[in-house]
């Protein structure tokens, strides 16, 4: 762990237990309050997702018209080295953003195969 | 897939369309334009992400220093019908959405037991 993502993760907590002893929170309550900036950011994770997948559904209605294989290994080797970059420069695990990238990937392929199979 | 889902795929299909028509864009061109959209997107959910890691980390060491263990079912459970409800709203797949936070829970989880074995 470099010491940039240690600094950031102390920001995050000093800026929660500063909070706390402001408010005279108990220890429980420091968990709660990490535990809604967490669900606040889940809630605009899944609205981003629902907005990509609108795209990539879109997508794989063109390339089955289209006659384009649903993999795009060229494409996807773009996707992931310029994910590797943003996520080191936000000070996130880029073993962890390129597995998420695949996940999403994995699942758009998923869909795009329903799609040229006709399915719904 | 219900007609709701049909209905917002079609609008971003046509938001796209209409873009490609007055610009007079080729069909490559559709498809860029697509993927313009899907490379924005990606480029927020990589950053929520990292902010939800800095406060996972930050909950990692709460609990390692609190003695309470890396996972917790019961918050997991109602993390899960939360983000189903959320996608549900969304028009993003509910199976989806429980896939997702699946494995996000599983890198924390895995983050946590790090550091309760004092790894960096």
């Amino acid at each position: 762990m470099s010491p940039r993502y240690i600094d950031a993760q102390h920001a995050v907590t000093d800026l929660v237990e500063g909070a706390c002893k402001r408010d005279g929170m108990t220890e429980d309550a420091k968990l709660t309050a990490y535990r809604e900036s967490i669900d606040n950011i889940d809630a605009a994770l899944i609205h981003m997702l629902a907005e990509r997948f609108k795209i990539t559904r879109a997508v794989g209605e063109y390339k089955a018209a289209a006659g384009l294989p649903p993999a795009d290994p060229e494409r996807e080797a773009r996707q992931v080295t310029r994910l590797r970059r943003l996520a080191a420069d936000a000070r996130l695990d880029e073993e962890l953003a390129e597995k998420f990238l695949r996940f999403i990937i994995e699942e758009v392929i998923r869909h795009h195969e329903r799609i040229q199979r006709g399915q719904p």
